[in-house]
This record gives C-alpha cells, structure tokens and sequence, in this order.
C-alpha cells in the first residue's frame, strides 16, 4: 500500500524557517513522507481564509492524504488539536473553526483531541506547536499509527458561523469568500442555488448587485467577458464569481471578502 | 525504467488553491508522480515571459521531463491545448505561443492537438482547464500513455514575433527580454552574435547604448564591476545582460521587457 | 541505506529560472535526489540573514541531509566554494561567511574548498556558479562521492563577527538577529544567558531595552500577551524574542536587524 502523502496549509509565509522546520521535523520521523506544499500564504491569523483555501483543494487529492492545517493565533494557549478522520481523509488542525468548510462537506467518522505527549518533540516551546506537535503527529500517523493512539474521540468541536449564503425568494443574499490573484471575487453562492434562482426569474434576467453596483452580464468563461465589462459566472468550485476579463474585478468594484452582495430578479425590487 | 518528472511553470501565484488543485489531480491519476516546481509567479497572462521562462531553464531537466506550462488567458475560448514532443522533452500549453523560445531551440518531433475528453476530469469548468484537462493529461502522460492517443496531429501552431535581435553591419539592433530578482536585464542577444561584432570592431570598444544611456564597460562577472557602475557581461543564458554590482541595474537605467537597444562599435556613429 | 535529502537555501526568489536551474541540474546527475526547498527568500545578497536561517532549522533535519546555501554577492571572484561535514550533516557554501551560526555550533569534522572541475558542469558561466558547480558538487555528494574527492581539505574559512551578546554584571547587550513574518524580533540572547541574569536579579524585575523603549512584561506564548502591549519571551529557537499579540513588533517599535538592545536588572540603572 503506497504511502499517504502529507499536504502542509499554513499562514507561515515562505520567508522564514517556520516551513523548513516543519518538514525537517516530518521526515526526521518519517524519512519516505512525501511532502505536498499546499500554499503557506494564508494571511497572518486569518482562519477563514485558510478553512476556504483547504476546502477549495483538498477533494482533489489522492484518499488518505494528511492536511496539516496551521493558521493558529492561539497558540500556546489552551486550545486544543485536533486530528479529525473523515471517509477520505485526514486534518490535523488547531480547534479554532479552520476546519469548518471542510468538516461541513465530509462524511467526519472520527475528530481526536491529540493530547499523547508521547508523539510530540522532546524540547517543546510555547510558541511552535506546529512544529513541536502538530507535524510529529501528522508524521507519526504518515506512517501508519493508528488516529486514535494519539488522544480521546470528542464530539464538540468549533465551527465558523455565515458559511452560507440566505435563499430567499427571489433574491440570494450571499457574501464574497476569497478574491484570487487574479482579482476575481469568488462568492458562497453555490451554482445548485444561483440554478433554481434562475428557474424563478423563468425568462427575467438575474442581476448581481454588490457595492452599489448592478451587473447584469453573466459570461460562461473569463474569455467570453469584453474587455473593460464587469460579469459574473459559474467559476471552477461550482461557486459563484465576479470577474474581469483579463483585469481584476476585485480592483474595479473595490469589493473585499465579508462584503455582502445579492442577485435579485431584473424589474422585481 | 525511472518515472519522468513533471515540472510546473504557471502564472497562478502561490496564495491560491490553483496550484495545489493541480497537484492534486496529478498525483490522483498517478500517485507516483514526481513534481517539480519550476515557478508560478510568470506575471499574469504574460505569454512572453512565461516562454522566457521555460527556455531558459528546461534543458537542465533530465530527458523526458514533463513541461507544463500554463499562461493562458484563453481559457474556456476555443484555442487548442497542444502536447509537444520533442527529442528530449514534453511540453503541454495551451496554444498561444508559450512555447515559442523552446521550440524554436528543440528539435521537435510531434505536435498532438490535445482532444480526447477521455483523458480530462470528468466534471469541468470552462475556467480551469489546467486542472480539468492538461494537469490530467499531463499525469496519463507520465505514466506512459503514449502521446498519440491523446488527440490528432497538427504541423501549424502558434509562434510569438520578434524573439530575436537584428545583426546589421556593425551593429545589433535587440531587445530586453527579462528582468531578474536582483534587476539584471537580460537582452535578447546571444554571445555568438556579440562575438561576431567583437571581431568587426577589431581593436575598437564596443558600446551598449540603452535608455539615452551610453553604457562601455564589459566585465566579466558580477564581481568585478566597480560599485555604482553600469556594465554590461555575458550572462547564464549566454545572453548580453545589462548590470550593476550588488545593485539593480533595471533601477538605475529604468529599462522594462520590450525596451530596444543596441551594440555599436565606438566612434562608428 | 536511505538516500540522504537535500536542502536548498538561497536569496535567489522564486520569479525566476534560477531555482528550477539548480533543481535540473541535480535530478540531471542524481534523479533519485529528494529535494526539499527550506527558503529562496533570503533578501538579496544578506549573508548574515541566510546563516541565521540555515541555523534556525537545520538539526530538525534527517541526519546526513546535504543543505546547499547560496547567498553568494562574489559569484565569480575568487572567493572559494566550501563543502562541510559536520557530525550529522554537509553544508556546501560559498567561503563568505553564510556557515558561521551553524558552525560554531556543530561539530564540523571536515571542511573542503571544492575545486576538483571533474564535478563541475561542463559548459561554465561566470554568473551562476550555483547552477554550474555547486548544484552538481551537492548531487554527486547525494549519490555517495567521497567529501575528500572535491579539492584539499583546509583549516581557515571565513566566520562572521558578532555573532554574541555581551554578557556584563547584571546586564546583557545583544542585538536583533532576524524579524520573522509576524513582525517579531528574534534576539540573539539565548535562554540560558537570559536565566543567568534573572539569578542575578533575585527577586527583582528584568527589563529589556530597545529603540527608547522599556519593555518590562514577560510572557510565556504570544497568546498570552494582552492585545496592543509589547512584551518579551522565550521564542521557539530558544532565544528572546519581542513581540506583540497577533500584531508586528517590528512595526511598534520600528526596530530592524541589527539594532541592539539590552536587558537590565530593574532598578540598578
């Protein structure tokens, strides 16, 4: 049975030894890990974006993958880690809601409490339990131990609250979750909702109102957009998104994530 | 027989689920895959330097390397997505003239128009086909599907203009190609053509004239500019780069990739 | 026996063709290497920065792990290309000074100044040493070559100066050695030093001084901080730190690498 790989999500940036660490300390336990940067650039502390990162990838991965998710401004405090196992996975995570796109999306059939100091490092600081924690416990279950060695089963843990988007009739009331790169506003408004809106409006166009602006121009591909035209359009997670072609709509509607936004009717408010 | 490697060039940033999607996706179809990171920071949509890019560091990669390179501001448009076989290498790009440089260099020996759904994620979206069909594609490819069966052959394909400089009597009429991290501009004009030109000179200077600067020292290496000079020296490419000591030259000239320039032969004009 | 890893640290970025460069050019000469990246973004040319990294992490590396650090302003001079061989690892390095954090550290068993031009790429630039002789020394090393095959073994290379704090009757002076991504400022006053003074201090307070600053809170973890005060701890490299609760230090107190700083008995001065 071919060896689980590793995948590391974490807010360190790519500036310091927070990363290398990490992975020394996984292959130090497990020399044969095979070790998948995910990103490290999830802004400082910023837990939803790092649960949304996770989740916008992490199905795309072979079945037993380890994620260690490490956006963690608790730390050294009294929160706990989690070791969550659902039917194809496995996170290893602070408690602090980072897991929750995520969690909500998978069969979960068992979250751990890690306690057992027996897998951590030996020297331990207050100040890196990713590295003193966290990654010996991802390597030690690379290798097989068994995820429930590591502490006891728990039932209670934290979820972020405003994941999802309200269905009223004949609006959505969603919010914006992530802009990427390239400036796109990616929304939580599922295709599956934005589908059954469009049912209603039957021959009505859709209308997508956010920060005082109206867009009325859905495009099935960023290259189908005109040039200088804000629209939007079904993006790559089944999400709905604001784009730009070839521009950053993020810098044309000056939106940023938690900003709120609706698709109405055309003509009903 | 060893596994190929798969090497990534891309222009989606590091901060996203882009790359991590196609790692994933890769490593699904074939959990053996090596991959490499070649870079994600090609700007945005800049097909040049994405070609840049690829040529100039490609054939340090052992033989039968899986290139694929993704600056593709067409995507979900009809542009074909090609897979290019050459003596040594794979290449897969959407057909827009990413591969210019290097297939200008190779010897290539087929051009597959990449078509057969089979191959391709069986759920898609019309803006991220890096990850519903060339990551996939890529991934068959480096378990050994053969090459032909992934679409027709084509002879015709796009090819970026003006890659190269002109050699007129005594002078060379080139252009910047790139700008490094430490601001060394590196021209288009290869070490061959600068030595045919040495020799017309026979015993007079050579000037590099760039920006309304007149730029006459040619040193060897970085370290034996003088502080606060510009020079000019054959680079690792074999290419005439513009420099600066422990500074950057791009700063000082304010040159940007496109800007012309040329070599003369002093006191000719 | 398991093939040993192999680290890269450089100030080389991740825009551009140097990194895939290096990685090439060794899977070229041993593609069963394992590579691991611990960092390219040691700022430009900052060899005092480079070896605090290299320092930072590299015991929680596997034994006999071979790190290639590349922080090289004389590229083309004569300054000479080092291997180490410590007890548990090899370090293969320009001769500038980039080892000395982690060589008065470690048991250094061996030190060779590479010259033997058999291991060196057979087309050279004067630029790129890194690609076209220290990248394929570090990858025959990885295959099991003899250090002593690489050039003369020698006594003298170069170590930087202050590397230390003073440590004075009820006072140390130390100076800041590294500002992380969360703005904190990692000082080079280790633990141990940092427990000799507060013995001294009996049951009086130690305050630490820095930029006009008195900064008298000590806290065990960052979240233990009170938000908006500045305090100091023991970091997860055993040295003090100053830091502020999920915000940057480095900001408040408009302190920068270099900076001195020092701790007093409260009271005595």
């Amino acid at each position: 049975m071919k060896r689980p790989y590793l995948a590391l999500i974490t807010d360190f940036g790519e500036d310091d030894f927070f990363v290398a660490s990490l992975k020394g300390v996984i292959l130090r336990i497990n020399p044969s890990a095979r070790i998948i940067d995910v990103t490290h650039r999830i802004p400082s502390f910023d837990i939803r974006q790092g649960s949304f990162i996770l989740h916008s990838c992490y199905k795309y991965f072979p079945p037993r993958t380890i994620f260690l998710v490490i956006v963690d401004p608790g730390v050294g405090s009294s929160r706990p880690i989690l070791l969550a196992k659902t039917k194809d996975y496995f996170f290893i995570a602070p408690d602090n809601g980072v897991l929750s796109f995520t969690l909500k999306s998978e069969k979960v059939e068992q979250i751990i409490k890690v306690t057992n100091e027996k897998f951590f490092l030996e020297e331990q600081s207050k100040t890196f339990e990713a590295r003193d924690k966290m990654a010996p416990v991802a390597a030690w279950l690379s290798k097989g131990t068994s995820p429930i060695v590591f502490g006891p089963q728990i039932q209670e843990y934290k979820m972020l609250g405003h994941l999802e988007p309200i269905k009223k009739e004949g609006e959505i009331i969603g919010s914006i979750i992530y802009t990427d790169k390239f400036g796109n506003l990616i929304t939580n408004i599922p295709k599956a909702m934005f589908n059954k809106l469009k049912k209603e409006a039957k021959k009505n166009k859709l209308i997508l109102l956010a920060k005082n602006k109206k867009i009325s121009s859905f495009r099935e591909s960023y290259s189908q957009g005109r040039r200088g035209e804000l629209f939007y359009l079904v993006g790559s997670l089944d999400f709905i998104e604001i784009a730009a072609r070839e521009a950053s709509a993020s810098k044309k509607i000056k939106a940023k994530v938690g900003d709120k936004l609706r698709i109405v009717i055309a003509g009903s408010k």
